[in-house]
C-alpha cells in the first residue's frame, strides 16, 4: 500500500526517528519507577517500530499545504498522532480478541503468555488484559506531551490542540457505535457508512489534514499570536477561520470521499488479503464477524443460497482454510467486491478533484493526490 | 473522609460545577456523532458527579501556596486532574471486576446489564469491557482538553504540562507494578509501598501540588513568559526552577508522608470500611485479594493461626458475611490494625510539619495542614 510513494517516503523515515527518541525517552521515565516496567517500555517501542505513519502523512502535508515550512517540529507533532493510533490499536485488539497486530502477538496476547510461561498466580488472561488497558492508556497520554513538547510555537499548540481534541472525541465515538452496531445486530450500508465516518474519515484523513492546518496557521497570521482568535465553534471545528476556512473545506472534500476510499480498500484486504502484507492472519475480519461495507453490500446483493454461506461462517472463531476460501467465493460471486472496487476508483477520483482550486501549494496538492492513491492501492 | 473541610469546601462546589458543565459540552459533541452515543454520555455524566475531589483540591491548593489568586481559571484546570482520574477508575474496576463505584454499578457492568436486558449479539462480558475500556479512553483524553481550555495563560500551561505528563506516566507506571505484584505474589511491605508510591502518593497529593506551583509559577515571573525557562529535566521533574524549587521540595516533603498515611487509611477502609461510606462492598478488597500494606504488615506479624486464616480467605470472591468477620478478626488480633493507625498519625504530623517554614501564604499552609488530616481521617 505505501511502498514506492515519494508524499509518504518524505515523511515516514523522519517520523520513525521521532518515535523511536520518544519511546526511549519515555521508556527512561518507565525505568526509573522499576526495573520491572522493562517489558512494558519493550512491548511499547516493538509497537512503534512499524506503521505506514499515514495520518502523520496527512498531517504533515495538511501543515505544508497550509503555508508550513518543511521542518522537524511538525514532524513530531505530526509523529504524535501514531501514539494516539498505537494506544487505540492495542486497545482494539483486546476488544477484538486479536491475536496479532504488525505480525507480531498482539500486547494483552503478549503479557498473557509471559504470565503462563512464568506460572504466575491468577488468570493470565486478566492479567494480559490488565497489562494492555494500561499500556494503550500510556500511549494515549503520550500523545498530548509528544505534541506538547514537539517544539512547534505555542501559539501553534493553541490552535491545533481543539482539532486535536476533537479527533480523539470523534474516534472513540465512531468505536462505541461500531460495538454498539455489532451488538445490535445492524447490518445496514448506512449504519456501516457511519462508523466509516467517524473510525475512518474523521480519524485517518480529515483531521490530521485540518491539524497540520491549524497548525500552521499560526505562522501565516503571526499578527495573531496571543489574540482570541477564531470563534469557540470555528476553532473546535477545524481550527481556522477566514482564509484558512477555504483550505479546510477542502481538506475535507478531499477527505470525505477518500476516506470511504480507504475503508473499502481495507475491508476487501480484511477478507482477501495476504497475511504477509496484513500482519493479520488471513479471514481475520470473517472470523470477527467484523460489521463491513464489504459485507453489507454482499448481503444486499446475496442470493438465497450466498447468504447462507455467508451467515454460516461470519463471526466463526474456528473459520479454517476451506471455510474461508468458500464464503471468499461466495462475496465475489455477489459482485460485491466488483462493486467495492468501482466505488473506491470513483472516491479518489473526487478526493483529487476536490483539491482543484484549493489555496495550496503545487507540491502539497501533487503530495496528497498521490497519498490518495498510494493509500488506497491493491498492493496493501 | 471529606465532610466538614473548609480547605475542599472552598474547592468542591466549584470543581463539580465546572465538570457539570465540561460534561454537558462534551455529551453534545459524543450526541452529534450520533444519537446513540447517550448511554456514555449519561454513565460519564453520572460518573463525574461525585467524588471527593482531593487531586484538584491539592492541586488548587498547591496554586494558591506558590501565590496564585483564587480564580476560576486554576478551578476549570484543577477539575481536569478528576477526569484522568474517573478514566483510571472506570478502567481499574474493569481490571479488578469490580461491580460497583460511587455506590453505582462499574461501567462495565452498566454496559454488561444494558446488553443482557436487550438480549443483544455477542457476550454481555465482553461488551461491557469494550465500552468500559472506550469510555475510560475518553475521560483519559479530556483531561488534556480541559486542561489546555482552562482559561489558564499559555505560558502557565506550558509550565504546568510537563507535571501532568510526568503525573500520568507515574500512576499507569504504578498500576502495572501492582498488577505485577498480584501476579508474582509479591507480598513484601517493601512491594507494597513502592506501589503506594506511585499509585498514589505521587498521583494523589505530590503531583497535584507541583501542577499547581507550576502553573502559577509563571505569573510570579511573567518576564520569563515566552522563554525557554528551565532545563527540560527540572522541568520534566516538578515545572520549577530558582525560588520555586524549595516550595516544590517543600510539597514534596509534605506529600510523601501523607501519600502513605492516606493509602494505610484506604487500606483499612478497603477491609473494615462501611459500604455507605466507601460505595463499595464490605470486604472488597480481600475478595479482590488487593495486596495491601495493611495485609502485608499483617502478614508479617501473624501467627501460623492468624496466617492460616487470612490466607483461607484472601483473594475469595464467594467470601460471605461470616469469613469477611473472621478475617477482619484475625487481621485486628495481629495487631497491624493499630500499627496502621500509629503510623497514619505519624506520617501526617510529619507532613504537617514539612509545611513549616516553606514559602507560602499563612492561609495555604492552613489548608494544607488541615487537607492532610480531613484526607486521612476515619470517617471516610
Amino acid at each position: 500500500m505505501t511502498s514506492g510513494s515519494p508524499a509518504l517516503a518524505h515523511v515516514r523515515g523522519r517520523v520513525d526517528r521521532a518515535l523511536q527518541t520518544f519511546a526511549s525517552q519515555q521508556s527512561g521515565v518507565l525505568l526509573a519507577a522499576g526495573e520491572a516496567l522493562r517489558p512494558g517500555a519493550e512491548s511499547i517501542a516493538g509497537l512503534l517500530a512499524s506503521g505506514k505513519r499515514l495520518r502523520p502523512a496527512f498531517c504533515y502535508w495538511g501543515w505544508r499545504g497550509a503555508g508550513g515550512p518543511d521542518c522537524p517540529e511538525i514532524i513530531n507533532a505530526a509523529a504524535a498522532l501514531e501514539l494516539l493510533h498505537a494506544g487505540a490499536l492495542v486497545h482494539d485488539d483486546l476488544m477484538d480478541a486479536s491475536d496479532t497486530r504488525r505480525g507480531q502477538p498482539s500486547v494483552h496476547r503478549q503479557f498473557e503468555a509471559r504470565h503462563a510461561a512464568r506460572r504466575w498466580h491468577g488468570s493470565a488472561g486478566v492479567f494480559g488484559m490488565g497489562m494492555a488497558i494500561l499500556l494503550g492508556d500510556l500511549l494515549i497520554c503520550w500523545t498530548d506531551e509528544m505534541f506538547h513538547a514537539s517544539g512547534l510555537p505555542g501559539e501553534a499548540l493553541r490552535r491545533g490542540r481543539p482539532v486535536l481534541d476533537r479527533m480523539r472525541t470523534e474516534v472513540f465515538a465512531g468505536q462505541y457505535l461500531d460495538l454498539l452496531g455489532q451488538a445490535t445486530g445492524d447490518e445496514s450500508v448506512a449504519g456501516a457508512l457511519r462508523v466509516v465516518e467517524f473510525k475512518t474519515t474523521k480519524y485517518t484523513i480529515e483531521r490530521p489534514l485540518h491539524l497540520g492546518a491549524a497548525l500552521a496557521s499560526a505562522l501565516a497570521d503571526p499578527a495573531a499570536a496571543g489574540g482570541t482568535a477564531g470563534s469557540g465553534v470555528e476553532s473546535r471545528d477545524g481550527g481556522m477561520a477566514g482564509a484558512g476556512a477555504s483550505l479546510a473545506a477542502a481538506y475535507t472534500a478531499y477527505g470525505l470521499p477518500l476516506g470511504v476510499a480507504f475503508q473499502l480498500r481495507d475491508d476487501i484486504l480484511g477478507v482477501f488479503g495476504d497475511p504477509a502484507q496484513t500482519g493479520k492472519p488471513a479471514g481475520d475480519d470473517i472470523r470477527e464477524g467484523k460489521r463491513t461495507v464489504l459485507l453489507a453490500i454482499a448481503r444486499a446483493r446475496a442470493t438465497a443460497g450466498q447468504a447462507q454461506v455467508i451467515d454460516r461462517y461470519l463471526g466463526d472463531p474456528l473459520l479454517d482454510e476451506a471455510g474461508t476460501e468458500e464464503i471468499r467465493a461466495a462475496i465475489t460471486a455477489t459482485g460485491a467486491v466488483e462493486e467495492c472496487e468501482r466505488m473506491i476508483g470513483r472516491h479518489v477520483g473526487e478526493a483529487i478533484a476536490a483539491l482543484d482550486g484549493a489555496p495550496m501549494s503545487g507540491e502539497a496538492r501533487e503530495a496528497l493526490a498521490e497519498l490518495a492513491v498510494t493509500a488506497t492501492a491493491r498492493d496493501g
